[in-house]
């Protein structure tokens, strides 16, 4: 093995190919798991997004993947849920 | 109890009580997670930038609570950590 290379530069490539062989985008991923426990819990898209402070469209692009939404917005919704951030981004 | 407000209404004043009554800021819990996984896995500052592709000016602010990043970039860091998005989020 050429060992010019730092172990991180291994590691970025192991973390490349791991990303490139696998699943669908984050985006999709986040938006599908927040429409399942939205419906789950009842809520309507237009009554979830009242109940975040999110505008409606902004909660129907996050759910259509559309969103590359913070972490501040991802508290909202898991506060929202009333659920940890880890719950919310389980199995995501 | 006056019921001209709809439940979204109850659960909205629910969230705000329970965010206001709690935790550091979401940016700090989730720097200080990264620092301590980080230190875990035996990466400097600088190694770690470079095995997330992240500048290491961006991964001080990430650890000192100063950045408000995004999903994609969250799973950028949970991927070099080789652990999920949830693991990564877990007590944050």
């Amino acid at each position: 093995m050429n060992d010019t290379h730092s172990p991180w530069f291994y590691r970025r490539c192991q973390v490349l190919n791991n990303c490139m062989a696998k699943r669908a985008d984050i985006l999709v991923r986040f938006g599908q798991r927040v429409r399942e426990l939205r419906k789950e819990q009842g809520y309507s898209q237009e009554n979830f997004a009242y109940a975040c402070e999110l505008d409606r469209t902004y909660v129907g692009g996050i759910e259509r993947g559309e969103r590359n939404l913070t972490i501040r917005k991802i508290e909202q919704i898991a506060d929202t849920l009333g659920i940890s951030l880890s719950e919310l981004l389980e199995g995501v």
